[in-house]
């Protein structure tokens, strides 16, 4: 494949990877600016459910990548800068000098993505997480841990964020979601698909570690500090991780991680 | 209390905090600086065992922090600034509009560390951990579990620099730890002490659901990306968390708060 030479900055054919750290593009048209090696593999490969749209690859890592690029679709355009005019393009100085651009999948109904799994399926539905830290973390581990999709409710924040897919690793790009969904209507459509739906909460009086595993399980997590509300609580059996006396909550994305590998784990 | 104003961001009483995005403050005076009412609740609590030294506020934060102040040592100067002055002295804008200056607990031998703990006490070695977000991440499962300490060998960022402080939502200020370790000695030592030394490596046989639990147990965790060396896990017994095919590993922290549960859960 032969990288096709950028030598300004305002090359309108680089004109999706300029002054990536303003979000708007996100969302917008359906696009989203991926950074890193580890993340253009993942774009790159088959498990993939993101098409590759261009890539934009500082020169002097060409020769490293050329096996990764080399798994681009033929027809995904490659752009080569110098760090210089790399930096010009993303409007910071991008030391990893490896930035891809996406396209994000269809939105899919949760029925949808619901009937395409199977019936020892492990589902996260996070409801509010507005970090991005956060975000990956939870697509990281459901990732590790093969969970079947992730579900995000009308109050997450967006995964394909630049930092939230960086923290995943890549899990963003290539784990079934379904997203924007109202919280109370998604627990009763995992509910009607024969999920259990567990939610967790530190006021739970049933401890996660002795909660009986098989058949398909919902995991639900709310938003750091304010946790899930009554409502959605209401809805749900609930689970909790006994912590140690006096001290905050474990983050929401290590919980979520704990509860995954419960729930996941073989015998 | 009463709140001493502060109108010039060059006031020689707040100079500790100024420009405080600059690191070489940490470590070089044995000073450290804090933000956020999480970590300064943490600070001025009988669970620190770091001594507050000063406060500096917004103004408009004052009075529903009166209680979390009052609980200062009663000597510890604090200083309230309007919002614009505050940001001067930080250098960016301080949204929490909340800091403190705190002095790093003096060093302990890993030995007297050791000598303070129970008999069925769970510790965290830490080797080679260079990012912060990840240095809190391991502080605040550890005192969400209940850990007995955190022990760092000499590759390990610094845990009082700022970020790791907040991420950790305090327990670095309130956890028993020693530094600077030589990872091989601290193993040994910890061994000498009656500890079963449990090497966290993915290649490893040994899935942790079914390790056995109880006594002196220490959990080691490597570098993110080459993990622990080949020369440390011989010393070591190793555990493992098995992963769906085919994708990166776990996050660290994520991986110790999940051998964490494991390891501290009663029954």
């Amino acid at each position: 494949m032969a990288a096709i030479p950028i030598d300004d900055p305002l090359d309108p054919r680089v004109a999706a990877f300029r002054d990536i750290r303003e979000r708007d593009l996100t969302g917008r048209q359906g696009l989203f600016v991926a950074e890193g090696e580890v993340v253009l593999r993942v774009l790159a490969s088959a498990a993939s459910l993101c098409r590759p749209v261009a890539a934009l690859i500082a020169e002097k890592r060409l020769s490293a990548l050329a096996e990764a690029l080399a798994a681009l679709p033929p027809d995904t355009p490659v752009y080569a800068a110098s760090q210089p005019v790399l930096d010009g393009i993303a409007g910071f100085h991008l030391h990893r000098g490896i930035l891809a651009l996406g396209e994000k999948p269809a939105a899919r109904p949760l029925a949808e993505v619901l009937a395409g799994l199977a019936d020892d399926a492990v589902v996260v539905l996070a409801c509010g997480i507005g970090n991005h830290d956060n975000m990956g973390g939870i697509f990281r581990s459901a990732a590790a841990f093969g969970a079947g999709a992730v579900l995000l409710d009308d109050h997450c924040c967006d995964p394909f964020y630049r930092k939230a897919i960086r923290v995943s690793v890549g899990a963003v790009l290539r784990t079934p979601m379904a997203t924007g969904l109202n919280p109370g209507d998604a627990i009763d459509e995992l509910k009607a698909a024969g999920f259990r739906v567990l939610a967790m909460t530190p006021s739970s009086p049933n401890p996660l570690h002795i909660a009986p595993r098989g058949g398909r399980t919902a995991i639900v997590l709310g938003a750091e500090g304010p946790g899930l509300p009554t409502h959605l609580l209401e809805r749900c059996e609930t689970i909790g991780i006994p912590m140690s006396g006096g001290f905050d909550s474990l983050n929401v994305a290590t919980a979520g991680a704990i509860a995954l590998h419960h729930f996941t784990r073989q015998a």
